[in-house]
């Protein structure tokens, strides 16, 4: 196990009409900024009861965070908070709208020239506006952490950012937000949560036992509730276990004392940037390429995987592991979720090649867990998906 | 899934050489006032290793914190605190100094009359004297939660007391402490760990899935690392392991949004206060038997138990559930963890009726789960463990 720091400061509220606990949490003396994305929660319900919970303090409204957060549309918010005089916000959403809420959390306090440094020179936020969440969309774990991802349209870029003055004061976790989600999303929830456990899982045995053994708890849930979710939203146990199988997939705890991958992420973002696909379909094409292409690498832990996640006693560690590559594949595919690149588009000759160019241009020369995979290796795992 | 609130702020620090970071994280105007035990530390350089990172700040020492921190022990610290005008705790030592050191916490900034009045009304502490801690003895949890036991010998008592200001602001765990640590401490770690869990997870099914499953991964892994650390307390995957699932089992994690029993730890207290065993093999005596008086309302859970960490996949409900309770004690067996009261005592006639009567004259009439279990039933459970 290597050594590692841990802190988790979030607190969580979890559970069945938790977002009326809202009001307890926000100071009376602040002024809100309400950060939402495209205005389903006006048609679910959840902006009345926000709004109720609200009602003792001056909140002002910004929705329209797309999916992706985008630089240019956060800027506007950025300004509203300075007009406004703004002391604390609140994100009511999913990732996108708590990432772009992070990056404004960041932006309201940062003293330097741009925003834009923050994402471009990857300036760590150690203190920023407080702020809290109301998730409407499992998936991403950005609840109870404390970096984001932002996009920038213009110049076909998605940044990370983060630091520990990120981390939500609080975040209201109430399962029943999942009844009025569409499959499409709900598919998406489930892959991406499933992949954010396999970055900080696949990698090679080291010795931290109980750490497999959380990983390896998340995806059998995971696993055991998608099939639930997907036909029936509204199935309770399902709902709250996704819920925070999701949270506990990227909150920091099954990434501590462990080398991670986050390959798969590195190729996916482009993915995005370049087609406007999915973050976690694009998760979808990456990681079954980039599992072949690194076999040797992974193969025993992909084997324990086999073992312990899809119950696949019978066969050597390669056939093991082979099997665990179809088994996720299948997996993805009950879900929906389309494998491979031309599923997507057809207009992905030269691909690889321009995500490779990019890797290099930006000084991206070794990705995954052993710093290796170099550009002309990621434009052979981006080939292998089309 | 029941609602649940989580958060935990304690900072972990985690892995071989850690104890040199103390420097870093005690302000450097802070009077501290650094708590320890019977002296170990002395002879294994941990002593060393704490004085030489904290150089920089000026530090009173307060050594003899028993096993069982005594009430009457820890006034004395706490007039330490106020004579020398201490601005933060430091506790190195195993779950007795820890908790100590949480007392003296809430004790040193507390308005009423006497400080007993935190124990014996069950005052909560919503701020504490800051501190931290360095543990030598991986087995309570206590540096990473915010609860805590004292002991008053005179009266014979055990009583509880916590509250969100006590959670320690950081704990460093170097896992080659372990090196040191007598077999007989080691095997009462691994127990009390996997009785921690045991009273969070061994009540009935409820749907709570990945809370079970990181359950059980904790009894996976402290089961798997058992005989490793008896063997060799040196091997460092096995310690790291050992050391990270202690933590794990009662950092407040896996018992959010499922019931809870404690009833072993209630009547395993009595027998700490009644004869000075260690508390770890107190849990030992009354587990098998609690388990087998509520073997109905407890089967299904022991069944999946069965099932998950032993692997015991042949026969009926009641014939998995049956032979976990078996393996459980065979585990303990393998610890040379005695498993009956008359192992410890020739002088327990009686025991159960005094248990009984003191629950009773405390109030305690429901305990467990269900709390449904009343002073006659843990009377007929502490005879069954005789």
């Amino acid at each position: 196990m290597n050594n590692f720091d841990f802190k988790n400061p979030t607190k969580i509220i979890f559970g069945k009409d938790s977002i009326q606990k809202l009001e307890a949490e926000i100071p009376n003396k602040a002024k809100v900024l309400l950060v939402y994305g495209g205005g389903s929660i006006k048609k679910n319900g959840i902006y009345e009861q926000v709004k109720s919970a609200l009602s003792k303090v001056e909140v002002i409204e910004f929705g329209g965070i797309p999916a992706n957060p985008e630089y240019a549309v956060l800027l506007d918010a950025l300004q509203v908070i300075k007009e406004e005089n703004i002391t604390y916000l609140l994100a009511v959403g999913g990732g996108s709208v708590i990432d772009g809420t992070k990056f404004l959390s960041a932006a309201a306090l940062f003293k330097g020239d741009t925003p834009w440094d923050i994402l471009s020179k990857n300036i760590r936020t150690e203190v920023g506006m407080p702020f809290g969440t109301v998730l409407t969309l499992p998936a991403t774990g950005s609840e109870m952490n404390s970096g984001a991802v932002i996009t920038r349209k213009e110049t076909k870029q998605k940044l990370g950012m983060g630091g520990p003055g990120l981390f939500p004061k609080f975040s209201i976790l109430d399962p029943q937000v999942i009844a009025s989600i569409p499959k499409r999303q709900l598919a998406n929830g489930l892959t991406d949560a499933f992949m954010h456990v396999l970055e900080q899982y696949m990698t090679y045995p080291m010795g931290a036992l109980l750490q497999d053994r959380f990983a390896e708890s998340i995806l059998q849930t995971l696993i055991e509730v998608a099939p639930r979710i997907i036909k029936n939203p509204k199935d309770y146990v399902a709902a709250s276990n996704f819920m925070w199988s999701c949270t506990m997939a990227l909150n920091g705890l099954i990434q501590k004392g462990v080398p991670t991958d986050w390959a798969i992420h590195g190729i996916g973002h482009e993915l995005t940037a370049l087609f406007g696909i999915d973050h976690a379909r694009t998760l979808a094409i990456i990681a079954p390429s980039h599992y072949r292409f690194n076999f040797e690498a992974k193969k025993d832990k992909l084997a324990q995987y086999a073992e312990r996640v899809w119950n696949i006693q019978e066969g050597s560690i390669d056939e093991k592991a082979k099997a665990a590559i179809i088994k996720t594949e299948g997996f993805l595919h009950e879900l929906e979720i389309d494998t491979k690149l031309s599923d997507y588009t057809q207009d992905f000759e030269g691909t690889a090649e321009e995500i490779a160019k990019r890797f290099t241009d930006r000084g991206w020369l070794g990705l995954g867990e052993h710093k290796n995979l170099t550009p002309d290796k990621v434009e052979t795992i981006v080939k292998m998906s089309y």
